[in-house]
């Protein structure tokens, strides 16, 4: 195991050397900077003014593949552990350096280095910026069809790492769906392609192994991807569901027909409660016929300029479009906000100390203002025909499992503010309470029962709500949202702590996975071995080949760690 | 390395205290049949009446993966190596046991152990054989859409173990896009469940890895599936295009639309020519009504029983629907047999001695006959409103790049023959000559060169011709098909070697991949590494952790083997 007890001058000096000065640093900024990612945990202490646990000795800007291999060989020759780092959006903990050593900021390596028009694919750097990525191809008439909410502070190279999902995965698949081969540079410093037909007939498939292996195997810095047509039409539709058990039902049933959607949200009661209630407290929107023109169905290619679909934020922060948002916005309207910050914050944590009750009361005022019932937002996008035809079958199934049509105002909402979620969270940490997502998944026959199970785990400790998206032939994926509070950090961290203890044995208790796209990280280690059982040997032995000198991201997905964790 | 030391007595008494002493067995005949599968080079020698070069030592019967860890850890103990055997309808040699040791027999694993409604999955062992496999979902409104030629003589462990692919892939997918989970047995005898959403974010995904291992790494005993609701609709049309250039433009529009037709089958001129002669040359058909009602458009459930769609042998034996049927029907006439036997031998040896002319001449015979072009068939199935609109759109993308609609004829003529290929290669063998594919796969800016490269490799050592299938919004497959012939066995045995070694290094060469869905065994052994390039230390490593004592399958995959080859 590494542990860091090389000088960092040495470090920086012998790095410098592969790199050059300018792209090597030991500045007090960048250790604190890179000592965490968005992990909703670590916030607790910072939001304290706590200093971070764990810093690199070192970060370093790498600019090509060659470099990278060069600075793991020198890590290794120096047991230091190497950390990468792309936009530090990660909410599991994954690029915090347990050990110290050195951080590889990949974002250097940030060019779309060609569109394979013919074969549909493209070339991209690890370290490219994923709005960026999107609005390149974009404009030359493609789309990857990749939406996560951090599509402005998160990486291609991160989303690899992490199997990530965006908003439109129903249709275009998670990210690791649309990989035709990685570079990437294993933990002794060799540089492997994995590039070629997935579906080859010569032996194991290497890309789904290193994918999702979160920077303890090696570091990726670039990819092949598939590309596909930037759509000509994009429809959306909210309805009114039941209950959750008919919205699920609907969803199984566009799936299972081979429909592909591509945003698919269910909102629990809960959830559609809190989104109603930040919508009417919003400040007014842009008038309608400016979003049309902004946000509406795609005109097809050749009608003029291309439209900025990836384009979201304007002259108004973005909306979330759950408890975060309900949570943010009470805190970020100016007339509150102090009185928020003095009484406001008493209030919630006064609220908040009795998680049961607010998860009960709330279900009751629900109840009253809107009547039972669930809102489900469906979207579609593609070619004009295809997605017309896909639309009315689509919506059509949907009524047939009892969906009433609310018209498609309530997915152009949702649409206009779909990125908000990620530039809310910290105004919640500013009341004193905390907020994180769990997004677990599992079949459809076991859905409703992790559905409850995981409800009920979190709602003893915090309030919680829930919708359903990235949906499968085979099952879906539950995100839940919760939000906490403590008297104290240390009081903060526990129940936090608690809150994912439960969840995620809940989870594994019925049969869930762990994960569907957020990783493992520091967050969900302890859970790996329930989740993977005998095939944890495998990753043991993946690692002992892949790092020999296991200097790749200590602590992570898992793997024996024997320094503090935290 | 295991090398067979051990007294088969030994090993059968041990291998008796697991599973009884009915199911193993020294006896010849049963050594004999387990020396080799269906690889065209083990065919010639047999047909000159010699003795397989390696048979195993004792065939073992299991019934569970408890008793497939029991026999792989006596295995271990005793130092002699396992080899996997479905229904030995392997091309490559992959069941060859060239070590000697322990074949171990899937086939009494053979249980369709349920069907989940619900999440639209089957667990299904591996023993299981295609076709009944097939039609037990097919009555409970299923399909698992996987049709490979080999179908009644291949088994559902064998797909998984090679990454086959079935003739419906192009919208149901190679075999591992529909495994949801496999039970894997290990080289040391450790039982690991791969189960989950494939989309889950845990960590590296398993699946991957454990499919087309061919034995190398353990032994599939069951698997989790992803079935599809059964057709209510199938449509076939044949279209002429100009040349294959033009064909190959329009299967990617078709593909790169998004659009999923089942089958998608372009022959090159000789191909397309071959086909017609073959069909002239055929007994009289079944009335056409009839023919309907056995193999057309499937009626929609509860129109009455379901209609055997995966049945194609009734009294007439199938017929291929290539050049292996030609040369087989050539042969199978009976008023023509002995003529054939005597002088049509002496005259395929004189034509196939003089590879270049043979391929030449049937160029121009083609040209002459039926002016330039090549025949393509396109095949939709799915739910009715679905099918009905992809087939206007794909028919429609084949017109615009030059197509001429030619009806479902030519279709449903290919559905009704599609698996004879199989009962075809013996009546070729019995000429004199050999006769084999090779498929191989590239994106599409490199498909037309590697199918000139690879045509033009075979030709300079035997006839050849190809069509095209398995396409994919990236890339497609070619399956080339050949028949050499030389005096003598062992120069025949060359002849066949040069073939592959020419038509494999021009793949390489191109950047194609040398397997699309055959899998390695010994045939491509040796290419491995011009494939996987640096990321065969992958491949190491994990046959070093999964089977320690190397006795899974020994020399094939490209793996290190101290042995005789052949």
């Amino acid at each position: 195991m590494a542990r860091a007890a090389a000088d960092p001058e040495v470090i920086r000096d012998k790095l410098a050397a592969i790199v050059g000065d300018r792209r090597v640093s030991l500045a007090d900024t960048d250790l604190d900077a890179y000592s965490r990612d968005m992990w909703p945990r670590l916030l607790i202490g910072l939001r304290a003014g706590e200093k971070p646990a764990h810093r690199p000795q070192v970060v370093v800007w790498p600019e090509s593949a060659r470099e990278v291999a060069a600075i793991i060989k020198t890590a290794n020759s120096l047991g230091v552990p190497v950390v990468p780092y792309g936009a530090g959006s990660g909410v599991c903990g994954g690029a915090v350096p347990l050990g110290g050593g050195i951080t590889v900021d990949t974002k250097r390596m940030d060019r779309l280095v060609n569109v394979r028009r013919e074969d549909m694919l493209c070339h991209v750097e690890a370290g490219k910026n994923g709005e960026r990525f999107e609005r390149e191809l974009f404009r030359r008439g493609f789309t990857f069809g990749h939406f996560p909410s951090s599509i402005y502070c998160s990486t291609v190279g991160g989303w690899l790492a992490t199997r990530a999902a965006g908003q439109m995965s129903t249709k275009y698949g998670k990210v690791e769906d649309r990989v035709f081969g990685v570079t990437f540079v294993t933990g002794d410093g060799e540089v492997i392609k994995t590039d070629g037909l997935a579906r080859a007939g010569r032996g194991p498939a290497w890309t789904p192994l290193l994918l999702g292996s979160e920077g303890t195997l090696g570091i990726v810095t670039s990819a092949r991807l598939r590309v596909a047509p930037a759509p000509e039409l994009r429809v959306f539709r909210g309805f009114d569901m039941d209950d959750v058990q008919s919205g699920i039902e609907a969803i199984r049933r566009v799936m299972q027909r081979g429909l592909k959607p591509a945003v698919v949200r269910l909102y629990d009661e809960r959830d559609t409660f809190i989104n109603s209630m930040s919508i009417l407290k919003s400040e007014p929107r842009e008038a309608s016929s400016e979003d049309r023109e902004r946000f509406g169905p795609v005109p097809a290619p050749g009608d003029g300029a291309l439209p900025e679909i990836t384009m979201s934020a304007g002259a108004e922060a973005p909306r979330s479009t759950s408890l975060v948002r309900f949570a943010g916005r009470l805190v970020s309207n100016k007339r509150s906000q102090r009185a928020i910050h003095n009484l406001g914050r008493e209030a919630m944590a006064a609220a908040l100390a009795r998680p049961r009750l607010v998860n009960a009361a709330l279900d009751k005022i629900a109840g009253r203002a809107f009547g039972r019932g669930c809102r489900m937002i469906i979207g579609l996008e593609g070619s004009r025909i295809r997605t017309e035809v896909e639309a009315r079958l689509t919506f059509g199934e949907i009524e047939r499992a009892g969906g009433r049509d609310l018209g498609e105002e309530p997915g152009l909402e949702w649409y206009r503010h779909r990125y908000a979620v990620s530039y809310q969270m910290s105004k919640v940490f500013r009341t004193g309470a905390f907020v994180d997502t769990m997004e677990v998944a599992s079949t459809w026959e076991r859905l409703p029962a992790l559905y409850r199970a995981v409800k009920a785990a979190i709602a003893r400790h915090a309030f919680v709500m829930a919708h359903f998206s990235h949906a499968y032939s085979d099952g879906c994926s539950i995100y839940f949202t919760f939000i906490g509070h403590a008297p104290s950090t240390r009081e903060s961290e526990r129940l936090y702590d608690a809150i994912w203890r439960d969840g995620l044995d809940a989870t594994t208790r019925v049969g869930g996975t762990i994960s569907h796209h957020h990783g493992i990280g520091l967050l969900k280690s302890a859970y790996m071995t329930a989740e993977h059982r005998e095939a944890m040997t495998l990753l043991f032995a993946l690692k002992a080949s892949m790092d020999p000198a296991n200097i790749m991201n200590p602590g992570k997905l898992g793997l024996p760690f024997a320094g503090a964790r935290l």
